[in-house]
C-alpha cells in the first residue's frame, strides 16, 4: 500500500498538525454523495464494476489488438490518453505493440512524425472520447480512419476500437454504425479519474500490462482507502497540502528519481490542477525529474520565493539494482562507491535532497509504494484520486467539474467557423 | 529573428508601460562587464569565437562519430545536456546516430533500460563536464567507459570525447592521460549559457543539425539583441514580464503547441529558474504542451488563482503541412475544415486560447520565430540568454551563480562517505 511520509513537513504546521477533523468532513461528504460534484464519485466503484465481464472483454480486445498489430493508435486527449500513458510508461511491459498517442494536438508537423513513426506497419485503432466532439481527437480519429480504410479496406472496422458515451454522441453513433467495438466511457466518471475503466485499462492491457493485478491491486486499495482514520494516507498527503497552502505554500512540485514516471506526474497535474483550480483557487501542480531538475531547478527551488512544497514518489525497491564498479588507481575517484548499488546510491541522494529543501524552507512529502508494476500503479492512481476528492472539498471547491476548459473551445469554434456557432 | 507580441499584456500593465529605462541600464551594465557576475558573461560571444578553427575540430569530430556510431551516448548534467537535447529535439535531424542522454541521474532502473536501448550497437561517447567530479556524470561515465573499453579495447579512447575544463580538473587529468579528443568548457560561461560552445555544439552536430547555419544565425542574433532600443525582443520581453511580477504574477508558463519543444522548455526552465530564483525571489517557470494541456492544466489557466502569466512560443510556418481530409456524408461533421491545412486550425486554435486566457486574467506574450530549424533553433537561445541576463539584473539578482546547487551536493557527498567529507 501507499505510504506518506510526513516528517519533513511537519514542522511547517501548526503545533495541531494537520486538520483531520475537516479530512474526515470531506471523506463523510465524499462517502454519502453529498458533496458537490456528487454524480461524478463513480471512480471508487470503478475497480470493482469493471472485474467480471468488462474486463473479459478488454483483456479479448487487447489480445486480438496484439495479434493482428505492430502499433497500436491512441486517440485521446486529456483525460482520454493521460492514464494510460502515465501506466505505459510507467510500468514498461514487453512485447506490446508500440503504442502511439495522437489526437492531443494540430500541430502538422507532430502528426507527420507520427505518421513516420508509424510507417506501414499493421496497426489498430482505440479512439477515446466521449462526445466525439473534441476537435483535436476528432480530426486525428478522421486521418488515422482514413489510413487505416485505406490499408485494410473493409477490414478496417474490425481494427477500430471506440470507448465512448454508452448511448449517445457522435463518436458512438459512428461506431454503431460502422460496428466497431465498442466500450464505454461511465456515466458517473470525469475523465481525469477514469483511468481505471475502459478509457485506460484497454490501452494498458493492449500494451502489455497485465490488467487483472492492477483492478484486484486497486479494488484493495480504493477499499483501505475509504476507511475514516487519520491513518488513511490520503487524510494525510490531503491535510497536509491543505494546511501547507494556507500558510503560503502556492506551487506543489511533484517529484521522482525515476524518469518513467514522467507521464504519471502529468496525469497528477492533470487530476489536481483540473480538479482544485477554479474559483481564483487551488495549489499550482508542477514537476520535475531527479536528479536531472537539481540542475536545473534545484537553484529556485533551494533559494527562491518560499512560496513552495515538494511531494516525492519514491519506489522501495528498484526492478533491477546496477552495482557501481570498480576502476584500478581510482582516475575519478568514485571507488568508494564501487560495490554499492545504484539503488541504495539514489535512495542516499534522496535523502540529501529532503535535508536541503527541508532546511531551505520547502517542506516535503513523501509517497511511497513497494514497487514500479501494475500494483504500484493502481495504488498511486486510487490514492490521488481518494486524496484529490478529499482535498477539494476541504478546499471548498467542486472537485469534479472543469468549467474553464470550455472558454478556448468555445472561440476555437467560432474562429474556425464551426456551423452553429 | 524573434519578434515579441506584447498585445496580450500591455491590459494588464500601468499605462506607461514596460521600463524601458530600466532595461536599458541593465543592457548598460552587461554590456560595460558592471553587473553583479560580470565574469561570466561571455556567452555574448560564443557564436563568434567558436567560428573557425574550434567549429572546424568540433564537425571534424561530429563526422566521425557519424562514420563510426550508431548511438552517441552524451553523459552530462543540466547545462551540460539541455542545450543540445532541446536543440536535437526541436530540429528533429535525419540520419544522424541516435543520440542516448544519459548520466541526468542515478536510478538504476533508468540505467538499465538506456543499456538496452544502446544493445550492442556501435557506440561513441561525449562525456561533458566542467570538474568532472558532478557524480550523477561522473558515475555514468565510469559505467558506459568501462562498456565502451569491454568492447572496444584499446581503441575504445578513440571513441571518447571530453567537454570538459581546458586545463584543470578530474576529467581534463583523465582525458590527458588517456588521449581524449578534448574540448572546452570555457571558463566565462556558465553551464545554461553554453549551448552554443562545443558543450552543445558537438552533440548538435554528431546528430545532424547543421551547426555552420547555426552558429552564422547565433553571431547576427547575438549583434541584433545587443543593440540598445525599446525595439530589442529581448528589452521587451524582460521588462513585460518584470512588470507584471511586480503586479502579482508569480508564475510564468511557457507554452509551445509543438511537442518537438519540450525539452526547449526544459532548457528556458534552467534558464530562468536558475538565474533568477535566488535570495527569495524569482518567477517560479513552468511550462505546458499544448494543445495537449489545455485538457489537463487549461481549467486551473483560466480559472485558478490569478498569480499566472504565459509565453507562448511560436513558428511562423509549419515545416510541412497537412490538409484535413473530406469524408463523404460528413460522419463526424469536420467537413467544414475540410481542405484547410492542420498549420491554419492550429494557428487559429492558438489566437482563440489567448483571446480566453487573457479574458480570464492571464496575460500572454508571444515569442515567435520564422522556422523549426537551426536558424529558429539559434535565435530562440540567443534571444532568451540576453533577456534572462537582463531580466535578471532588473530583478537585482546576479542571474550567473547558483549557489543553491552545492547544498543537496554537500548533503549527499557526506551521506554516501565521500573521502574528505
Amino acid at each position: 500500500m501507499v505510504k506518506v511520509d510526513l516528517s519533513g513537513a511537519m514542522g511547517f504546521l501548526d503545533s495541531t498538525g494537520p486538520d483531520y477533523g475537516a479530512a474526515g468532513q470531506a471523506h463523510r461528504a465524499l462517502a454519502e454523495g453529498k458533496g458537490a460534484g456528487a454524480d461524478f464519485t463513480g471512480w471508487r466503484e470503478l475497480p470493482r464494476r469493471v472485474q467480471g465481464e468488462e474486463l473479459k472483454q478488454i483483456t479479448a480486445a487487447a489480445e486480438r489488438i496484439r495479434d493482428t498489430s505492430e502499433v497500436l493508435v491512441v486517440v485521446g486527449i486529456g483525460g482520454s490518453y493521460l492514464g494510460a500513458r502515465a501506466g505505459i510508461e510507467l510500468i514498461q511491459p514487453k512485447n506490446g505493440p508500440e503504442v502511439i498517442f495522437a489526437g492531443t494536438g494540430l500541430s502538422p508537423d507532430a502528426l507527420v512524425s507520427k505518421l513516420e513513426q508509424l510507417g506501414d506497419r499493421d496497426f489498430s485503432i482505440n479512439v477515446v472520447s466521449k462526445s466525439g466532439t473534441t476537435l483535436e481527437p476528432a480530426a486525428a480519429f478522421r486521418i488515422f480512419r482514413g489510413l487505416l480504410e485505406k490499408k485494410y479496406g473493409a477490414g478496417a472496422r474490425r481494427r477500430i476500437y471506440a470507448t465512448t458515451d454508452k448511448a449517445r454522441g457522435v463518436l458512438k453513433t459512428i461506431a454503431d454504425k460502422e460496428g466497431y467495438e465498442s466500450f464505454v466511457v461511465p456515466d458517473d466518471v470525469g475523465g481525469r479519474f477514469s483511468v481505471l475503466s475502459a478509457v485506460g485499462l484497454l490501452p494498458l492491457a493492449a500494451a502489455g500490462c497485465d490488467v487483472h493485478t492492477m483492478v484486484g491491486a486497486a479494488a484493495e486499495a480504493m477499499y483501505e482507502l475509504d476507511l475514516r482514520s487519520p491513518d488513511n494516507p490520503a487524510w494525510q498527503y490531503a491535510a497536509t497540502r491543505n494546511a501547507l497552502y494556507a500558510k503560503g505554500k502556492k506551487i506543489e512540485i511533484l517529484a521522482s528519481y525515476e524518469p518513467s514516471f514522467r507521464y504519471m506526474a502529468e496525469w497528477w497535474k492533470q487530476l489536481y490542477g483540473e480538479s482544485e483550480g477554479k474559483n481564483g483557487v487551488g495549489i499550482y501542480p508542477a514537476s520535475v525529474e531527479y536528479n536531472a531538475d537539481l540542475h536545473s531547478m534545484g537553484q529556485y527551488i533551494q533559494d527562491g520565493p518560499r512560496t513552495l512544497m515538494e511531494t516525492v514518489v519514491s519506489f522501495d525497491r528498484p526492478r533491477k539494482d546496477y552495482e557501481m564498479p570498480f576502476v584500478m588507481g581510482d582516475p575519478d575517484g568514485l571507488n568508494y562507491l564501487a560495490g554499492r548499488g545504484l539503488g541504495e546510491i539514489s535512495r542516499v541522494a534522496m535523502e540529501a535532497v529532503k535535508a536541503a529543501h527541508v532546511a531551505g524552507g520547502v517542506p516535503n512529502m513523501g509517497v511511497s509504494v513497494p514497487r514500479r508494476d501494475e500494483e504500484g500503479f493502481a495504488e498511486l492512481v486510487c490514492f490521488f484520486e481518494m486524496a484529490c476528492a478529499i482535498s477539494g472539498y476541504m478546499l471548498g471547491v467542486n472537485p469534479f467539474d472543469q468549467p474553464g476548459v470550455e472558454a478556448y473551445k468555445k472561440n476555437m469554434f467560432r474562429m474556425l467557423g464551426k456551423p452553429g456557432t
